[in-house]
């Protein structure tokens, strides 16, 4: 009898569903006014439809918003200047940025401050990324996204280093950066902001994922979260499967499959997940 | 024809050099009175007993010091409550800690006025570590010495963590427990104290072990950075020996061996270099 296990910490985390119940709430309250959310509310487009039909729309050119709108900041967060425009036309601005991404622009400030060149441990084109850089920026810091090794080479020299992370940040990349850094340069200050759910998701894959015969990632292909969990996957299961939804599932992976495993990035619906282990014990049965 | 390949950097670093000029000068300026190095002036046998012959000899008892000897703080430093004590009983002190262990008191005081529990990665039971443990309490501060990473379970759930090193430490081992730390606590602030010639030292067995057929590493067997290059060395060639002088090779070592690389700790003087390398000219002969 194959058996199937759902990792502990799958699915969405606190500052996703805190910016969708924030979003719905504007929904319930603002029936007849254009509500945006600035990009899709969270990496997941079968989540994003679902809103949709609630009347939360994806704004992507600014040319259809009109004073008097409501946008909403989702959980990754925007540069300040932006937020600044979008006040500055008249339109209602509903932050729902993750508490968490507001402690990583909180840290960046500190560091500027304290006169360190900073560190992003993220993905350069990443909104929550984007959103901390326009924070770097505003402190009048010196600083840079590393998104690999190779990019470190560019700060050799640089003698005092402050080094954050963005929140779903791979926890092992941004250990050996620090551990990098610690030894060319001469004062290293870190303020880990990698989340709780990040570690918790990340750690629930180096259990699982060597234990089981297949293991199956559930989220956004666009969910930069949801990617690392797929790799660290990979890394220890050669049979690990990246897929967005139970249509994606192909009964051939599972051939000879006694223990399947199964988690989901931080913006994956618990909705999603249910179908992809109702469609997988149809296929074992 | 064999080949015999020096490292670049082996021997004898600034502070060491430093502490036997100043050793030698006091031992020229006051020939008629006792001279004590509070322990070995370096940790090397062999260069001890040629400064012994100069009139430099070990203090390892408190019973032997009268008012009015001299007493030479060795580059590795001493707690600050025992130079205290020193100076007490009508001693003179004369001061040859090497300024880059300097650096690491001032470091640790750094770190502990700014809040943080200070981690010395470093060995426990190291002069230089128990010189600089000692700053720590002086400056009243909690801390611990890190000597594997099985220490650093004791401090999990400590927010604000500092790390220095002992100035010849591990670069593998310091970046490790820098990248462990930063992934637990909430805030750690780096202030890497491993001193250049360590680094230059390690680099250079990173680059000649893996090349050569055979590996030396001169020093004395009670020296910490000799033995660290020991380890590194054997971790890349298994055929790597640790040596303390030329009387200790063995010709059976040598069996076709093309190339040969000789190193030696930061304490190993270069009168004994040179005589392993004659050594193992004549055996290769």
């Amino acid at each position: 009898m194959a058996e199937i296990i759902v990792a502990p910490h799958a699915g969405f985390c606190f500052g996703v569903k805190r910016a969708i119940n924030i979003a719905e709430r504007v929904s319930r309250e603002k029936k007849d006014k254009n509500i945006w959310s600035m990009g899709p509310l969270i990496h997941n487009p079968q989540e994003v439809e679902r809103l949709r039909k609630k009347g939360i729309r994806v704004w992507e050119s600014e040319k259809e918003l009109n004073e008097g709108d409501t946008i909403i900041i989702r959980s990754h967060g925007i540069p300040p200047q932006k937020e600044g425009e979008l006040k500055e036309r008249g339109l209602r601005v509903v932050d729902a940025t993750c508490p968490y991404v507001k402690a990583v622009h909180q840290a960046v400030e500190k560091l500027v401050g304290e006169g360190y060149y900073v560190l992003i441990v993220g993905e350069k084109d990443h909104p929550e990324v984007i959103g901390t850089v326009g924070y770097l920026k505003k402190a009048g810091g010196e600083g840079m996204v590393v998104e690999s090794k190779e990019d470190l080479e560019k700060i050799r020299g640089v003698e005092k280093v402050g080094i954050v992370a963005q929140t779903t940040q791979n926890e092992q990349f941004f250990k050996e950066v620090v551990g990098e850094i610690a030894l060319w340069a001469k004062e290293v200050k870190v303020i880990n902001t990698i989340c709780n759910a990040t570690s918790e998701r990340q750690e629930d894959v180096y259990e699982l994922a060597p234990k089981v015969d297949l293991m199956l990632i559930v989220g956004g292909k666009n969910s930069g979260n949801t990617r690392r969990l797929y790799e660290i996957s990979r890394s220890l299961n050669p049979r690990s499967y990246h897929v967005e939804t139970a249509e994606e599932l192909r009964e051939d992976w599972f051939a000879n499959a006694e223990t399947v495993g199964i988690t989901a990035g931080a913006s994956t619906p618990d909705w999603i997940i249910d179908e992809v282990k109702k469609r997988v014990e149809e296929i074992l049965r």
